[in-house]
């Protein structure tokens, strides 16, 4: 147990956590006017028309948030199961990290930077807009915010808590990439900065209404906004991080297994589940036609998938593999996230299979030239992110969705995320390092990080 | 790992997944008439009274269906744990391919076999409807599909979606009825007939306004058309299978006991949870009275049965023993499903006392002639299936629900899926064998067909 | 394996849960009375406006229940995962005993000892309600039982349900911490006890309109009505029930580490996932403010809990602990329950990382004066359930909430949980012991008691 409390390294984490508070004056702000929910009582709009489908969009928004909340559940089983054994406790943790530091840095700032709530907070129109405290928005106790007209489909804080269980879900798709051999307190940093500063950035580009909005540029539920971004910023750690030891030898890959395979079917079985949410939520209402056909689609996706995989892995690697039968099924997941609204039934079929197959050779393919991904994270939410992207400009319904502009909103996107994860990463490296020492590798980061394995089966 | 790539199976298979495509000319009827879902776009509806009630009742279902979903993760979970570790891999693996290949064969196919939605689908009226692809009838296009004119409770796409989860249960019931000897392959292709082709034509016969529902045959979630069928399916397969090796000696009975009485609690629960939806859903819609009534005595069906089989086998085999209590939720829950909404809360909790009962007499009793299930599943789906549905015609408050009917109705059904998966199951040992070599049985599953162990923990 | 059935006492459980059923009349009166559903049919308030509204809240009554149901799961996980493997048959047999008694005993005595259906039941106004079987009130048959008239916000059976799933919480909490060496028989008695007649006791108190409502004290959804109430009857057990053995040498503390830590944090974030509805419920209605307001706040102190554990815990032990992370999450939870819908957002976040922090420090101490707790329990339920309390004086928007009030309800429940347990725990102890023998606990209760481990894994 070498680790051991480093007063420069948390200094530097405090400050950070501390920064959007005393920018955003947020205790000052509160002691002020306090956000009191009792103050929007709004009786009129309880007994008009209206409430009722307010009350069952909103509540879905709610609903939706809690199953997109139970991904993070899915993202630490599946990638503890795929690690090995010894470094259970360091994924569960940086799992626990990654939602809770997510949800206080999306109130504490990313929210506002990514939705602006006025345009005193945008900083370079359609580009980059300051966040803030989530109660520091004055108009806040406007009775709006909790009606229809703040939005048809939610009050200002379903809103908040929808988007923020989706934020905290780029930091736990790097997670996975850099397991079993990252340095957890240079992990919580990075990943501090890449929830709270670097994903509402890009989420503002699009979800935000900036540039990519503006260009016609779709994205339903995140192919690109959320997992392209997070397999993009994966890639570029691991590019710095290197592959552990142990895995590429002169006498070829030597596989690492994963320690669990219940484990990880228990995850990607919650994932899909939590699909629901993710992909039924997006919607942003309750509305009928809107939340079973993106059900229905992403269903079929999901299934197609793991079809796809399982076939292409059988053929390629001759054994129906588990662990490809699950990427599969997540690989369908994130391919029909941006266009689960817009393509047709049969499309989506198509989408998930081409993911299911393309998850295979990516996995493979980082494996050939020595990007070691111990879950698959890349292939699954990079490669398959940018697949599904692309698949609304070829399937889409919709004429104005433009083959050539998704290609653009991908790339940028994805672009963005690869170069803030690299220079943040490298300047990590440089400042705390960002690796474990190889007896810590050899010894699992259970014991070396935390002081204690994850099992004890006597 | 002996298995291998074996050409002549896997055309079978493709054949089998490709005749309903072929058979109703997806491909070419989605290029005429891509199914644009913002074609059915209806303001007046969404301006009407009825569109919040409609979009609630959707919602629920959709809910429902996400619940049901998740019940995959029980079986596969409470199918592992209470198995061998050495075949974990391939319980998992064959679940994964059961609720993949369930949602897309019935998309494919089931569930206009089981919902024939047009008279030219009806090929022998009451007993016997083609499939086709979801996408594949004209009048999809019909606004009517999306609002309350399709139904009071869903648009066209939430019905498939609950429908589709309901489907795949079938086939779970007999994978864990056949584990740790089954032939991988073989239970793949069992699996697509089952629940592709066998379990829509009884579905049809009573859900879908066949002979058995023109006869008043009452099951209201499916004791029969769900577990009951499941159950019997499960039971002509072990006949042909017969025991695992070592189970049955000469010296008497050699219990096998499960590997993981965690990953089994997990399933049994989550199963529980997903019953929430099961017969809350089956409601078909959110109306308050029908929806929370169900519940309630869904709830304590499952809490008396977990309490009838504690205490019946603590007065039986000497011990509280943990499987017993969850395999007496499961039979509580399996009892209660044909009569949620109509018997009354008392006979609720005694009918769930009498399937815990029940199902530890009958897991004896199969265990004592011979008959060898891994997980109980023939006694909790099959017996508690055939128990629940004949309670009805003791319980009912509906004095049209005649014990006779009742009697005739789940006899029906299970003979169908006896007779069914006894004549496939029997052809496919004759084609391409159903049980896997003394080495691999030994050996497990796991290494012997997917050439990976389930845990590595060290 | 010594235990062996025990004629004396299931005569004393089997006539413990036989009292209300003879008390009530259950069977009598249902042969009178059926409460057929079909009865309440209500067409006109179908077609009335309040029915939409109606519907979307009942509704979220039944998905919060079913929200709640699910945190039993999390409960059997979180103590399972954090107790020694040995022992892991006996807690899982616990808490599927508790949640089945629970809803039964709930159905048999407590739902109207908690919130009695008429003056009748009433024996001491404000202090003691006697209950009765759930079908026994003749108002049930009221066609108002089903409409807003019962309730804005749920049927009767919405009510049930929700509340019935409460109420096995409290018992659960006890679970973990007399785990690995209560003796199951006694503990079977004493959990029907505690949930079936001390729990409404308290309840009725507050929810029901008792003597702490009529003094304005305060409990949104339950920090101290379930959290505190479970953790001080937790502290009376452990007190009679002794340390585990080689806990406390004189050689100093001993660790006795958990036996699997991906449980258990499977484990704390389903507990968070219940908490959508533990908390997201107990607005007792869908109203958009009112839900979505307390998931947000809910969320931010559960988020704020595990930084303020992970923090503390990392000065104090020295090491980035993932179990003192988890139990900071429930913290947390615990701690905003009481005012989750009352305080801000930032006072939220603020009461979440005290709470994370109290946690540390209060399971430090406790191990200190030697109270063997192996889960938390005492420390998360009773401290931060009293912690969360005392805030909503602290914290609350409403003027009329006083910290006296909060301190003196607080401490009423408290002592009262923890004299009932005392002293029903030290009767039992006198009747039938409370504790294994030294072999028992050494060898594992699962072998001891259940005759069976919990794990094989070759």
């Amino acid at each position: 147990m070498k680790h051991r409390f480093n007063l420069r390294n948390w200094l530097l984490l405090a400050g950070l956590l501390a920064l959007p508070l005393l920018a955003t004056g947020v205790f000052g702000q509160e002691a002020a006017a306090p956000a009191d929910p009792s103050a929007y009582s709004d009786e009129a709009f309880m007994a008009s028309d209206g409430y009722a489908v307010f009350t069952v969009n909103n509540l879905w928004i709610c609903i939706a948030a809690a199953l997109v909340f139970i991904m993070h559940l899915g993202f630490a089983t599946v990638e503890s199961g795929l690690s090995q054994s010894k470094n259970t406790v360091n994924i569960l943790f940086k799992n626990v990290w990654i939602i809770t530091t997510g949800i206080l840095l999306y109130a504490f700032w990313g929210f506002y930077s990514m939705y602006p709530p006025g345009d005193n907070y945008v900083l370079v129109s359609g580009v980059f807009a300051r966040g803030g405290w989530l109660g520091s928005a004055i108009d806040m106790m406007d009775p709006a915010k909790v009606t229809a007209e703040y939005n048809a489909g939610y009050t200002v804080w379903g809103d908040f808590l929808f988007q923020a269980m989706f934020a905290a879900t780029a930091a736990t798709i790097v997670s996975g990439a850099v397991a079993e051999r990252v340095k957890l307190t240079s992990f919580m940093v990075f990943s501090v900065l890449l929830v709270g500063f670097a994903y509402p950035v890009t989420g503002y580009w699009k979800w935000g209404g900036g540039w990519l909005a503006d260009r016609g540029f779709y994205d339903f539920a995140g192919s690109s906004v959320v997992h392209a971004f997070g397999g993009f910023a994966a890639l570029a750690c691991v590019l710095i991080l290197g592959p552990r030891r142990g895995k590429y030898t002169k006498d070829g890959i030597k596989p690492i297994v994963g320690h669990s395979m219940p484990l990880a079917t228990i995850g990607v079985l919650i994932l899909w589940l939590g699909w629901f949410g993710f992909n039924g939520g997006s919607a942003l209402s309750a509305d009928p036609k809107a939340v079973s056909y993106s059900l229905v689609t992403t269903s079929l996706a999901a299934a197609a998938g793991a079809i796809g995989s399982i076939f292409t892995s059988w053929i390629v690697i001759k054994k129906p593999d588990l662990s490809m039968a699950l990427n599969g099924i997540l690989a369908g997941l994130v391919g029909i996230t941006a266009g689960a609204d817009t393509v047709s039934e049969g499309s989506a079929v198509l989408i998930g299979i081409i993911a299911g197959a393309l998850v295979v050779g990516s996995i493979l393919f980082f494996d050939k030239i020595k990007i070691d991904d111990p879950v698959g994270a890349i292939s699954v939410h990079g490669i398959c992110g940018m697949w599904g992207t692309i698949a609304v400009g070829i399937f889409s319904f919709n004429s104005e969705h433009s083959l050539f502009t998704q290609i653009l909103g991908t790339v940028a996107i994805s672009l963005f995320a690869f170069v803030f994860s690299y220079v943040v990463f490298f300047a990590l490296k440089a400042i705390m390092g960002v690796r474990v020492s190889e007896e810590e590798e050899a010894g699992g980061l259970d014991v070396a990080e935390h002081g204690a394995p994850a099992y004890h089966i006597s």
